[in-house]
């Protein structure tokens, strides 16, 4: 028997993601779409035809054959559906930055704790790359040492005239940092085994003017609760000429590994486009690229897993909640940078 | 007519690489030799059995022939030994860092200012890769936009049974971000046009704790005078496997281009091991491997220039005295971390 979910929210492509993710399972059927905006769902309808196009998202709330939620709304909405989502007896499965305030996230801590229903943060850069959960696996056995660095990259290309305004909106967006380098604390979280502690962060807008609230460059270094370290980066800088969305980069330094993962693309290889290489250098051992062709991405297949047996293997909610949390702080307390001088 | 300089401190080993670069130019002359190290002094006399082994560091500093005096001696001993050569006449050639107190760099200006004698401050991961020098001209060119941000990660090998015991003394090593991080700042200077201003440091023995004083990790960000922006790190965690002492890498982010300086190693490439690759991406086209190979390293040559004809083409003052200044505050400020939980 397959299960039911409804999709509200379009307002981000990832949606795309994970409604093919949820589909190609085969256990998930897509019942309604409620969207606000007439190009999002004719778009969305186009792809999926059969779907119910909802005339308010208290449709879907209401319909008890509807199990899960899966949204990309704007970002400073995912917060409150989440928490109507959960009340209304819905899991939920939102894209990345799952939040944008710390009081949205205290709000759906308490609705899960209440509800005991799911909510999945998907940090889709984490949790569809093979590479990220073999490096937590090998590190786990002990074969990678102790966690001392973490880097993570986030850059993006802009073509600002493509973007929606709701992106240039302060609130709206929530900012740099809790948008994009969301997936970089999360996936910190996730390598480094130990609670992000924030230390220095800073975001501005350097170079688009036109845009007085978008905020295109953010960094921030922080702590592990462990005595690990961690910068993060990201920015709106990426040149179009770059066939990815981003050249997104890990590095983890340990006791005694050093690791890249060049996720999206490796720019100095002329095959590069491909992207997902993970590169493992050892204290015995010169670079090597791992092999993780015949590795299957498990997300989705966890995610149902835990929707049947209340299990927790898809993402914890500990680490989106962390996650969150650290990210907003950072965004919170960020020095902020002037325009540069021209 | 040859130039005659002599050598005092060969307590690194890019002393070797700072006296076959002069001898390479075919208008240098090794006259002296003084080094207070029995093993150092043997090893060097060996490879140059024609040098003149000093009894004393006066012999040199007295000597009317020699002209300039080249050294990589014990960190906190470089800035002192500038100032005598400068007062006894000769031009100084020192391997970075160049000093290890904000006091020693004070010293030396004046000592400049009133000598009108050159001083070079050797940052070889700088000074002799082509790449550095070709973004700089292209960067003037207005080819590659405005600066945006530069992140330079400096990891090292460290090999800890081969070091000597002045690396592991505080105040004779002068801490990792200044030793091995003045790279970076200074690569910072270079391609940014602008001065560096510290705005957040860290430091720590994360997992050293037979060397007590030692600083396994440090990281630093920063702005420039000019509103970019700026990460640089510095750690002794390279694995021995990797075929490099370390993979030096830098990047930088301009409001049009994105530029990727694998400078030691590709870890991702079969054949990485030469290093060097520059990697390009612009507006209009996608990553681009720059071919420098027939691009000659001019360092020594525009050394010698400076000498003779009281030009500043090798390295400016004003660059080294401001990148030393400012990755000695990043170092005196900043927060110390302690040991990794084990």
């Amino acid at each position: 028997m397959a299960h039911v979910f409804s999709v509200v929210g379009l307002n981000h492509g990832h949606i795309y993601g994970q409604v093919k993710g949820l589909l190609d399972t085969g256990k998930w059927k897509l019942k309604h779409l409620f969207a606000e905006e007439d190009d999002l769902r004719e778009a969305f309808v186009k792809r999926y035809p059969d779907v119910i196009v909802a005339e308010h998202v208290d449709q879907v709330l209401e319909d008890g054959e509807v199990e899960l939620i899966a949204s990309a709304s704007i970002n400073a909405h995912r917060g409150p559906l989440a928490v109507q989502a959960l009340r209304a007896g819905k899991h939920f499965f939102v894209d990345k930055p799952c939040v944008t305030t710390l009081e949205q996230m205290e709000e759906i801590k308490v609705a899960v704790e209440e509800t005991g229903l799911k909510w999945f943060a998907f940090f889709g850069e984490m949790l569809t790359h093979v590479g990220v959960k073999w490096v937590r696996q090998e590190l786990e056995k002990g074969n990678l040492g102790e966690p001392v660095h973490f880097m993570g990259l986030g850059p993006h290309t802009l073509r600002i005239g493509g973007r929606p305004d709701w992106l240039f909106d302060r609130a709206l967006h929530g900012g740099i940092l809790n948008d994009i380098a969301s997936h970089q604390i999360a996936q910190f979280c996730y390598w480094m085994m130990q609670d992000p502690i924030p230390q220095f962060s800073r975001v501005g807008n350097l170079h688009h003017p036109q845009k007085p609230e978008f905020e295109d460059f953010g960094d921030a270094t922080l702590m592990g609760s462990k005595g690990a370290t961690g910068y993060i980066r990201a920015d709106w800088f990426t040149p179009e000429g770059l066939p990815a969305f981003g050249d997104i980069r890990q590095q983890l330094i340990t006791t005694d590994t050093y690791i890249e993962h060049r996720k999206t693309i490796d720019i100095g290889d002329p095959d590069g486009g491909r992207g997902g290489k993970l590169i493992v250098t050892r204290m015995d051992k010169g670079p090597e690229v791992i092999d993780l062709s015949d590795t299957p991405m498990t997300f989705f297949d966890d995610l149902t897993d835990d929707v049947e047996n209340g299990t927790e293997t898809a993402i914890a909610f500990d680490l989106g909640y962390k996650a969150s949390k650290a990210i907003l702080e950072m965004q919170r307390d960020a020095v902020r940078l002037g325009p540069l001088e021209e």
